[in-house]
């Protein structure tokens, strides 16, 4: 019986690799840098490469290997075709499931980074027990991944769970790294957090620790929201009144049993969730207000888990 | 080979019958009315009654039919148990497909009368070849069914597709039948376009057919406003610039190949897609903006149609 699956994370610096048992258990993860130049033409060789020399090192015969999923940072079709990723200097526009297969002779699924770490956190992470689950990734920008009985839902143009970009205010001047004006992303990612503290911090005269330092982080925001400080406080409520009103919007569209916040602004914990609440219950649709919260927990493992999944889905 | 399929909507006033063949010709269609009273216990035997009756009429075997699907105005889970239905007097509360196949005898499935309609359309309708469609019931409130590859998203609490109580406006005042304020449907409902008509009437002074109008419909504000009447082409534009958002909204989330508008608002026609597209294409992430849109074809019968459905997807 085939039992060993890779799970492949395509970042645009780095490749998260990890080997996995069929039942799940992570035998073996490392990275490799991701060489975007020459159009990328080394990405995916330098993988086929890396996995070949994992099964080497371990004495694994290639032909017990079940397959292997990988992540992307773009849109994905069929789990095959990879628009063009924006991340990666323009790679992809082609079948990376047939070409990757190729290269590496394993049965190959592709999908979605965001989407893959939803899948990665439902299976083993803060999603586990649910198979109805949302997966918010607050990190530079807003990513999500949308699971619905167990599957990935994708969209028909690649852009299911891109929640991101949610029209949150239409009044918006500002312009978003989509293009359009008032996404989510523009007011709850790291860099959302960072450009409201400035925002707030140039409309009032409200003493606040933020107003002394020449640089801050969205950790520095969240960690004196914590304390009181009252400029980072009113982020921070802003926050949670945008975040809780856009997941309960997601909630009239797709119902799901679990939020599970990830990213590198989640470390704020159990914080956010109690910021979010009260304008998510204020805004649900009354049957949806028992959805549960939860936090992310495989951190950057995510993507390698989803991703093993994805060939264990297909496995049926 | 099994080879019958009852459609069966129930509504608040009456109830649709509808008697197909496997391959979804509609062979007969009929109403009875709705028996609310005594809590609703004449409902399901009314309901198995006229079926009967009408396998009798026609000389088919009960041996050939394959089962009978039915939409209902509230929340379902698991095709089977039914949330109390404000508009069936609170009739609901228990797992209706087993009470309902007990009386009839037949193989029963039970979902939200607004998620069949939209199963009816994606299969005989305004969404026919595609199987990842979003209807939007623009009647008396606003309804919504999310199918994604064929399957109805019926979410974890019976929500999925309650578009119509998107957050739109988190200032708005005044209250929606849900509860809460500032929902989709307080805005594009045919009660919400009269409304909007009103407060628009209220705060400007231009002139317009509807002053001289005591009582107005959505239909009326929507036929004025193609003849260029002021305030009712105001009302056109705000329905147009709030239905639009809230589309690019759900793409976000659920990304589905086409929107199908039903309901009597709908009847508007292509006026209306013309209305929404340019705020649709403003707000929308850019992956989703060749979104399709269309007009519901099936009228009142989609929901006969779309609980055949049920059936026949169940049978596999």
């Amino acid at each position: 019986m085939k039992q060993y699956i890779f799970g492949v994370d395509l970042g645009g610096t780095t490749v998260k690799l990890g080997l996995f048992r069929a039942d799940g258990s992570l035998l073996d993860k490392w990275e490799i840098p991701t060489r975007t130049e020459d159009s990328g033409a080394n990405i995916l060789p330098d993988i086929a490469r890396s996995m070949e020399e994992a099964l080497e090192r371990r004495g694994i015969c290639r032909g017990d290997v079940l397959g292997a999923g990988m992540g992307v940072p773009g849109a994905v079709l069929e789990e095959r075709f990879v628009k063009p990723c924006v991340n990666l200097n323009g790679w992809g526009g082609f079948d990376v499931a047939e070409r990757f297969s190729a290269l590496c002779g394993f049965s190959v699924k592709v999908a979605n980074d965001a989407n893959v770490a939803a899948l990665g956190e439902m299976w083993q992470g803060g999603g586990r027990g649910s198979s109805n689950m949302v997966l918010v990734t607050l990190g530079t920008g807003v990513g999500g991944g949308v699971i619905v009985e167990g599957r990935l839902l994708t969209g028909i143009h690649g852009s299911g769970g891109e929640i991101g970009h949610l029209k949150i205010d239409p009044e918006e001047t500002a312009v978003c790294g989509c293009g359009k004006r008032g996404c989510l992303e523009q007011y709850v990612s790291a860099t959302g957090i960072v450009n409201q503290a400035r925002r707030f911090l140039a409309q009032c005269a409200d003493p606040s620790a933020l107003r002394d330092m020449e640089q801050f982080t969205a950790k520095d925001v969240m960690d004196l929201a914590k304390q009181g400080d009252a400029v980072a406080l009113r982020v921070a409520e802003s926050f949670g009144e945008i975040l809780g009103r856009a997941l309960a919007i997601v909630s009239c569209v797709c119902d799901p049993e679990v939020f599970v916040l990830g990213g590198g602004v989640s470390k704020a914990g159990q914080y956010l969730i109690d910021l979010l609440r009260p304008s998510f219950l204020r805004n649900a649709f009354p049957a949806t207000e028992p959805t549960r919260f939860g936090l992310a927990m495989l951190g950057n493992d995510a993507g390698i888990y989803g991703a093993a999944k994805l060939i264990l889905d297909a496995a049926g």
